[in-house]
């Protein structure tokens, strides 16, 4: 097993080895029965004492995370049902019986060294949920409230005019055709890019992975506004790169401790989502967004601005026009880099959004693209071209925006008269997310098996911090569910923090 | 500009600042225009000598690359007609009046360090071909080839049946009942692997790549048989481990050199396309196979085993099953990771493949494609389900392998009748590509210029060594053009050769 020991903390190798592992086997690296290495080799392998190695397996007994077997070894414990610390289950859970065991003729497999980091939103996706369970975890809209006519129609059409392009690849930028038809569909939107400045990819999680693998690696510094979306904390930690936590306040990413950190290290880049922030909720003012960009032409930083949300606008009138410009308006000189995904209120079954950007940062985007999956798929561009030309686009889009604003009056109607003033929350004004705060001393992550007990499943607030975690948030998606069910969950879940705070 | 310098060469530095530049000249990252460092910002930012940065820029003022302009500074030399170096494109190249050039505010850009590899595969995808250019480099089947009405029914029918995924993320590894028909599929072509086994990859660039950033990072080693497809060249430079060519026989990678090698460093991994092989079209034995296998076992070593063109057989008689086995089928201890791409035969336009792994390596390869982009489009996935349930996709694979066969007996015919016998090749038994090997001292790279010119291109040998490379190879493939100009294609190549060599 290969463990990336940090010698330079306050944190006792013995805790960090049990973390270590502890994260493999809750996303899943690790399955139920496997062997483990014996304390020996897990002392050699990872340059520490025998005694630190016996209690590291110590400590992930007392967790239930393994379990040690005289004489045959230490193997990862299968998960024990409702009260299992990791794992929620129904009762026919694997039990294992070691004794009969063979050999794993895989064991060898944990020598290899790989460079995988500890994946947020990986172990919360590897969480098997029991069936029925009603999930406000997700952040997606339910089908049913998606364009799916408006897109089938547009397939069929395309399979008409378009059927040779499934047999052709794609250049790596994107088709150009698709690249207008969205173009047009940004610039209606206020966001005015051009062709040249757009490359497709499979979604805004493939943007910031490609941004993470061209521009940062061990020694870069990138500054990040957290809370944050847990994919875009495992992509940055996957670049190995140095990740300095920015806290938010209302109008956004903080530039004083953007500043100061800037005294103390040279800030590569720095991530945030301005517009309906994940999982906030929060929109960045206009006059933060000015010294974000202006503080990042003073110190040659570059921004990456996530922007999934904006079409998600909250109002019974239509103020997407009064929501501030991205900093990618604001930027001259070719230091931002826009992400725009469309899985958030159109297709998330299709998985294609688009990266703008300028200059040779563009242009190395590009090359990063074509060497991780030589482009995206181009029958899926265009069978998406009449989808965006479709003069249905805009109305469907605002009608969208009023089921969710009756939806959004609903959950906060609910949470004012139900949930204890003990736990706080805003409305937001965009988005599809609402961040709840308990008392500080209640964990979010100590709920989630008396919430999956009861019914529900919601994401614990710890998923979203890359650095020391908050543990006394938890996010909720309230557009995933069907109508009926929603006021269920939310009932569920008001009764279950009351009872903890 | 961050440049890579390796002092520990007898490459002079000139010399490598020289083709670390013409690198990112030719592959578009620096575009015509623009300003490149001065002389001392060069000097400064390498850790070189003024002197050695004049020379650099002088050197590439000789290749036709850069413009030095008395007053101004250095510039990316615009692309002046059929005769530069570097671009062939038609005759109103833009020529850019520096004099009047305001300063171009992405200038900075050019002093963020980033991680690309020089790139082959995208320098040669960067080269802007002349319209109506014979192109014998692009390495698929012209559409219509392929079975397009096909996938258009398939296509139909699942817009009745899933047309809710279009509105659904699929689950990071792929859709269960996807993952099924592909098993199907896969049992029939005598390749014995289980759902569990499968992750769906945006084609099989994709699968190289997960592999690369899962397992090697800088320091570690990876043994890649030589000549080899570029792409995946450039997807193992990206991961920044140090790559060791291994020369082929007749019977595939030779094993005597990778026990050389091991005596010396610890291989981690080893990468293979043992049947039909890009671009030599070889075959390995089985001996061979169960060798490498073998050889891996002892010595704790991974194998990338990548098969895109396993059903491409050129026989009258289907002797597909006489084709030893994939690597994989011989392993038995989770050491071999196969990777099926369909892009070759089936649906370029759609890109979407398979890895096949096994335990932790399974596992870790899955992290990895949560984090690189949450997984494939789940209605992509639903879209191709009645196409490989159709009983006419087997039919069609027979039909297609009769007319290919028909194809390279034309191919061979050509150049058996009018090639110079100075030029070697040997007829592959399968896959799509043909390796010509000219005479030492000629270079295919300097041939392309004068082959643009005449009206075709062809992939130049270079390009598939991620070392030293050997430049009296090239490849052409023989399956994209449409019927009529492939004779016409090949009477160029012919006479071009012939008067060459």
């Amino acid at each position: 097993m290969n463990i990336d020991i940090e010698r330079q903390t306050n944190t006792p190798l013995k805790e960090q080895v049990r973390l270590a592992i502890a994260q493999r086997i809750r996303s899943g690296l690790l399955a139920p029965g496997q062997r483990l290495p014996s304390v020996r080799q897990l002392a050699d392998q990872m340059k520490i004492s025998l005694v630190t190695a016996v209690q590291a397996y110590r400590l992930l007994e007392n967790d239930g995370l393994v379990e040690s077997i005289q004489g045959k070894g230490t193997f990862v414990a299968s998960p024990q049902g409702p009260n299992n610390p990791w794992i929620n289950q129904n009762s026919n859970g694997l039990h294992l019986v070691h004794q009969e065991m063979p050999a794993n003729p895989f064991d060898w497999q944990l020598t290899i060294k790989d460079y995988l980091p500890r994946a947020s939103f990986w172990s919360q996706s590897a969480v098997r949920l029991p069936p029925g369970i009603l999930d406000l975890a997700t952040a997606s809209i339910h089908h049913s409230l998606l364009p799916l006519s408006l897109l089938n129609s547009s397939i069929q059409q395309s399979l008409r005019e378009y059927s040779s392009s499934l047999g052709s690849y794609a250049p790596f930028q994107g088709d150009p055709e698709f690249l207008k038809v969205i173009v047009d569909y940004l610039k209606a939107q206020d966001l005015p890019f051009e062709t040249h400045q757009l490359i497709v990819t499979n979604g805004t999680q493939q943007g910031i992975d490609l941004f993470a693998r061209t521009f940062l690696g061990p020694g870069d510094v990138l500054a990040m506004e957290t809370p944050a979306f847990s994919g875009s904390i495992d992509a940055f930690r996957f670049s190995h790169a140095s990740i300095q936590p920015i806290p938010l306040d209302q109008d956004g990413i903080r530039i004083d401790i953007l500043e100061d950190l800037s005294t103390r290290v040279k800030i590569k880049a720095i991530y945030t989502v301005p517009t309906y922030q994940n999982p906030t909720g929060a929109v960045m003012s206009l006059r933060r967004r000015r010294q974000l960009v202006e503080f990042a032409e003073q110190n040659d930083i570059l921004i990456l601005e996530d922007e999934p949300h904006r079409e998600l606008t909250l109002s019974r009138r239509n103020v997407m026009n009064k929501l501030p410009p991205p900093l990618k308006a604001l930027d001259m000189t070719g230091r931002v880099v826009y992400l725009k995904g469309f899985s958030k209120f159109l297709f998330p079954g299709l998985r294609l959004g688009v990266i703008a950007a300028d200059g040779t940062v563009y242009s190395r985007l590009l090359a990063a693209k074509s060497i991780v999956d030589l482009g995206s798929p181009l029958w899926l561009q265009k069978a998406l071209i009449p989808f965006f030309k479709h003069s249905q686009l805009k109305s469907y889009i605002r009608k969208l925006n009023q089921v969710l604003v009756d939806r959004s009056d609903l959950v906060a109607g609910k949470l004012f008269a139900k949930l204890s003033p003990q736990v706080h929350w805003q409305k937001p004004s965009g988005g599809m997310h609402l961040w709840l705060t308990l008392p500080p001393a209640l964990s979010a992550d100590s709920l989630i098996p008396e919430a999956h007990h009861r019914g529900i499943h919601f994401l614990p607030g710890s998923i979203f911090y890359p650095g020391e975690p908050e543990a006394h948030h938890l996010r909720i998606c309230w557009t995933n569910l069907p109508d009926a069910d929603l006021p269920k969950a939310l009932d569920i879940l008001c009764e279950l923090l009351n009872q903890s705070v």
